[in-house]
């Protein structure tokens, strides 16, 4: 942690700056070293060069400057990000950002024709514009993804329409349902997540550039034609927000909490069901890992992994509100914090995503299990209520009545379908031989055709349309 | 803190249950006293009976009850209804929930009919619709209070249309900018804000009832019907995402945070600004607070307060999200946290969204201190630097020129329009005496009409728009 | 939310301020709502006449007032405080917080006397005061509630040191282990959660009376006296820290947060242990609720709430840590936030621990299902590798063949002690009969009596060792 | 994000585990991705190596291995280390954590014999010990950071004893103070800092392994050697809490997240007091930058990266925090996220650290704008109403009848110290001219030699003391 001062003429310190001019002396390498943005906003070169290729034809339409210097400029710009993209471009550690690096390599191209590319923008402007757009691709990509598990997801409801296990709340066995009832739930949630992360784009796909530094440009800018080059819907109305706003990585944090939040109740649920004791599903051994000690383990280290991972989404939601938090407007150097929150988020998200799809595409059920722990627990206590309302008794009564009937079966270590219709008879006069068709939880499940429940035609339905939902 | 283990007699106990049946002993006092909701979800009472309303509606229509039932139990509904509206119920205590105290209720005035009222339906999907209900309102409420603050907001910028400032980057005097334009940027902020309210509200109004605990009913409910009555526009499509989706609290919970986030911006700013330094705002008495030692103290207690309780709403954010992370389907007790966090953040941002808007009816400026600020600081370089490219000069090589003579001008004591042509010309030979059109602050606004940006023609033009969009 | 402007006389509104002189008008109604703390700072109220009394002695010993006022003041404050404890004394809603309502009190006691106690105080060192003693008295009840339920474990694990269970990574089975082991694993947790608390005291336990707004007062007050009095073992060196200072405040909101994350692991076990499907645990009827709807339910309630409540804390110290960011020195109005995120902590905390207790007091176990799942899953796979490994395999060697063994049983569908000797040879030479004993899972266990293992020697050392620590 | 499934051949792809053998398949690609720990967890690799010498060492000294076998693996660990300190050791990607990649490199360097280290150890306490002698030691470095911060504010504070300036409540100025006094609240902060760190240090300083997997080991390990040798004070009481314990990591976040807002509130004073409305200190050129676009900005970057950068901490903060909600124990793969969050908190907070006191090292002051700010807004007022209660005035009508002086004052434009001795006397008789000693802000000052407060004997005294409390 040691720091020089390194007080070296400032000719050389300013040699990658912007923005020497006004200054008497060079900065010290602490301040590069904290300061510097280049480490992680290189991500975002091919942003920044499309942004300003788009504005350099701008400005040449403009006639701010000429075609030719245009093409000259484009040219460069892409020859530079061909470098990039081959990972032949050698960043000066020296660079303050991804902005001056390109300006710096686009001047030892083109010479000092590449000092014009910056009239009428500030790098306030650009990094808000090269961010909308690595936002955009990002959402892009998460749309496509959620729309893979879903795919997933759809696919092991389908085939396993057979399979039926306990529906839980509190952990505790409460009604039977079928499997791929319970996998929709999480297409539900899924549908919710993609739903956000399109809204979101609303606020994303908005053209800034113009504002300059915050009080928009004094030269005669084409704004519109800037956003239709690069494909924006609307440009900001405010160059004061536009340079000082962060609400459009602030909603994709949001969103991606979210749907971690919905991948750790699923991972959760794997963690559960692969344990000895539920046994529900085998998880492949590619999917898996051992043990350095133990010789016998096989770990369900993915689902682990993505619930373990919901922490650091939130986390970066968190450091963001934190940090944008009373600041005045318009920039304010806190700002540049935003961008090693998304970056992460973006690509522990897209990994959590991918591993989760792997796991529904791999993962296989243990029917028998399943079928056994249906059998156990008093799981149609509720459709035996339900009979005897359909006899007249009041819910409330008959929630008494089969409330006594358990503990009663439960003293005979016995289930419901167990007892003889004379001991149910003396919990109520009413019951019939019918009163077993109550129990028996296959018809537990038929007899939820409602809307959005259980129901195997209601399932088989809501899956098709389900499959129409992601085509969209 | 202590604990009394009351074993006292079961049927007391269970007096307030609503699932008493299967237990062979009261539930503990200490499991009364953490479990109950009642003390906070009573909030929820006009909701609970509306659902009620419409979902015995329902059952009559489908012919679980009568007609004459039906009535009978509206009746006394809309009777506890008035009763709770007008302060005169007294809440049992031992109550479990809101749900559990209005049933007590009904059976008080109606007997054992009262019972027949939960036909078909779970707390876990009643719950559900409550807070749906609840959130509509309040995303209603937070929609008018946010129009009312831009309402102040436009009365403010266009009362004061004369007024120019210091623009602010890094808290350091940038651009001259007009008051009005400034507040706008406040303006862009709230729609955004307005837009995710709205957006909110797709997830939000969709109805759950129908669900029953989390298979679906086995009754042959129409869900539509009570869609249709309660004004929902969608019933939910998978009963186990129903009753354990709280994604929609969630998202009203981060809509809060960001519009927090921006009113903790504007109120850093009126902090700043009514401080004897910067001396731009004057707050009325009646906004401010005294100190109990300092007698000439005069505080502006409002903002700092609403910047402050910031802290309070991203705290319940995070609750929430914490809470929901890693639980398995489908209703866990945690849930039940939800509320608290919930109801506390519809209060306070309403309160403070009130709070601010007063502030902006009732603020004053001196628009002499702002003027006088705008004249030191060297506000018209970036127009130094532009008119210098209007002569052919790159704009690094203008930048680094109009560097230096900012230089210069620190060492001479002088602002920029205080240097002769004379010393201009030494930094570059073309200046004319044109140049002090580009140095002298209105006219710097007046330059910048580009689209959003501070052009004083724009800026009114913005004016009139941004009143169109708040009477959508 | 209507707000109205109430410009009646300023006599009447500034009658419960303790800094009307330098305001021409009164404040607004909506300022009182806003900014009144007395709502939840009432709380403080003996904290706040303890700090008085004190003060008030220290006045008179220095001659700034007379013995006499100081016994006519110090009598007062007593009744007051008396009036108080009994819920006699009605807290004017128009006082804006309880300092300004107990000084008013005092002077309708004491007349104009009453206005002498303030000198040399201001509300900015009271209420730091006040806030450090009551987090005083919440360490100690946090320290007395944390020790009750390390007795209550230490007591479950002593009652079954006969019990063995899976020990779990990754929810997978592991190694056999003592449940007392397990359940001393915990007490590790409460132990360091007591350290914390304990260290929090530190920071907490100095007086920052004298500090007066930020200044220092300028009478000669004997700041060690006051300290003395209530208890404090140090005064605030520094007067501007010293009303600027939340961190005694952030640390108890971690110290709580650290302590909910130990309970909420607690509380999953609990939940998954009171599966069907694990069953090791049986929680009492008195502990549990049931269902609306289904009749069978007996649900987990209490360790559901547990761990769903750690979200709430949580959010509090998040909540508390953005409210503190970037406040510039000394007192700012953001700071009065501190009080509700601490009281609620407080009461969440406390009855959670109470609840927690309860548990850990009523739960049984079911000794049969442990031991059966210690049966199945390979729990002595690593004693078998060990075993090797004292015949010269090395340990990755051994790890390898035991690897291939587990596969070769669970081809065989068999458990490891199932499988003779001759099968055993077949991936080792040199397995002989003793092998036996290292399958054993009692033997397992027993061959742990490394310090800190689950040997029983080990812990029922360790249980001493335990009890003894709790009564310091 | 594409993923290819690499079904070939098991060898290849277990060569890198340390458990393969009851494994049917090699693992998937993307499992490797996703779970493998070794792109950031090689940064402990001198933790691990040294642990590994240590707990070699003991397994020859008990006989588990021979010493010859000791001294070629410690022979070989030290040259690994060697080659990783020099940069020449190359990771093989494939390598699933820094664990493996040592133990790899140590077979390729000894053969077989390497395989024997693991003995009696397991991933679980490795990793635990690894993480804790990572901590102690970034603990000393920020330790050793803080004093230096403290050094370097406590030599500004003795180089500028002769400066006053406004002490501030709500930005508004209260009263007169020293600047050195001001500086010191800074340290008192600091203080607290490193308290907090030291305390951290006892639960970070206590051995793990023996604990194995989670139950202990069979092996008889010396426990107490392996403490001894890596300078550790305990050793842990419970295996099981031993694997599944990260209180300590926890704190560590929570005391950098108090620091990072102690400096967020110095960082906003900075940049506050940079501003050209407050004008009271310079930043050096050094250590600021400029705009690409304005070429007058000279910005305060570092306190502003540093003020967002809490934020950052905050978020590991409760990333981790949220990551160990709900899990059961013991180790759950969730847990590998501790690490980065740990890695980037020691980053960030030693270069804010190192950053900070720069600056405190650089920073010069404006005594002349802070004395005419001193002047101006009535800041004597607390001591003009201490002067009437001196004549026998209470103290509330003392400040009462000061607010309607200053009230007077800012009608007639003037300051306390400009009104006469006849307007004074109108407010109260007994106003005499020594009143006039009680407006000079230096003796306002010096008027507040109580212990703790600003007067300037004190203000030395405290910064002799501070001195010796950080060579401590």
């Amino acid at each position: 942690m040691a720091t020089k001062k390194s007080k070296s003429n400032k000719e050389n310190l300013m040699d990658n700056k912007v923005w020497g001019g006004r200054f008497r002396e060079g900065t010290d390498e602490i301040v590069d070293r904290f300061n510097a943005s280049i480490a992680f906003d290189r991500n975002l070169y091919s942003q920044d060069i499309a942004g300003s290729i788009a504005y350099c034809r701008m400005l040449a339409k403009q006639e701010i400057m000429s075609q030719e210097e245009a093409k000259q400029i484009i040219d460069a710009l892409t020859e530079i990000k061909g470098e990039m993209d081959r990972g032949e471009f050698s960043f000066d550690e020296a660079s303050e950002d991804i902005h001056g690096a390109v300006e710096k390599a686009l001047v030892g191209k083109v010479g000092s024709l590449g000092e014009k590319l910056h009239t009428g923008r500030s790098r306030n402007d650009q990094v808000s514009l090269d961010v909308r757009l690595y936002v955009r691709e990002a959402i892009g990509r998460m749309i496509a993804l959620i729309k893979d598990m879903q795919r997933a997801l759809i696919g092991l409801a389908e085939g396993n329409l057979d399979l039926i296990l306990p529906g839980y709340t509190h952990l505790q066995r409460a009604q039977p349902v079928l499997l791929s009832h319970h996998l929709l739930a999480y297409n539900e949630m899924l549908k919710r997540d993609r739903q956000r992360f399109q809204e979101n784009l609303k606020r994303v796909n908005i053209m800034p550039l113009g504002s300059a530094a915050l009080a928009g440009s004094t030269f005669d800018l084409d704004r519109a034609m800037v956003a239709k080059e690069l494909g924006f819907d609307e440009i900001t109305k405010n160059s004061m927000d536009a340079v000082s706003d962060r609400d459009f990585v602030l909603e994709f944090l949001f969103a991606s909490s979210a749907l971690m939040m919905h991948m750790s109740r699923m991972s959760e649920e794997m963690v559960i069901w692969s344990s000895q004791e539920f046994g529900f599903i085998n998880l492949p051994d590619a999917l898996c890992t051992g043990s350095s000690i133990m010789p016998q383990k096989k770990n369900p280290d993915l689902p682990e992994l993505v619930r373990g991972k919901t922490g650091r989404i939130y986390g970066h939601l968190i450091a963001l509100l934190t940090t944008m938090k009373g600041l005045p407007l318009t920039y304010n150097k806190d700002m540049q914090e935003d961008k090693e929150a998304l970056f992460d988020t973006v690509d522990t998200v897209e990994l959590c995503l991918t591993v989760m799809t792997r796991l529904f595409e791999e993962i296989s059920f243990d029917g028998e299990r399943m079928r056994e722990a249906v059998k156990k627990g008093y799981l149609a206590a509720t459709d035996l209520a339900d009979y005897l309302v359909g006899k007249g008794v009041t819910f409330r009564q008959a929630h008494e009545k089969v409330g006594k009937i358990v503990l009663y079966a439960m003293d005979e270590k016995k289930e419901l379908d167990q007892l003889n219709l004379e001991e149910l008879k003396t919990f109520d006069e009413q019951m019939e031989k019918d009163v077993y068709e109550w129990l028996d939880p296959a018809l537990c499940i038929k007899r939820r055709e409602i809307h959005g429940g259980t129901g195997p035609k209601g399932v088989k339905k809501r899956l098709k349309e389900a499959k129409r939902e992601i085509e969209t």
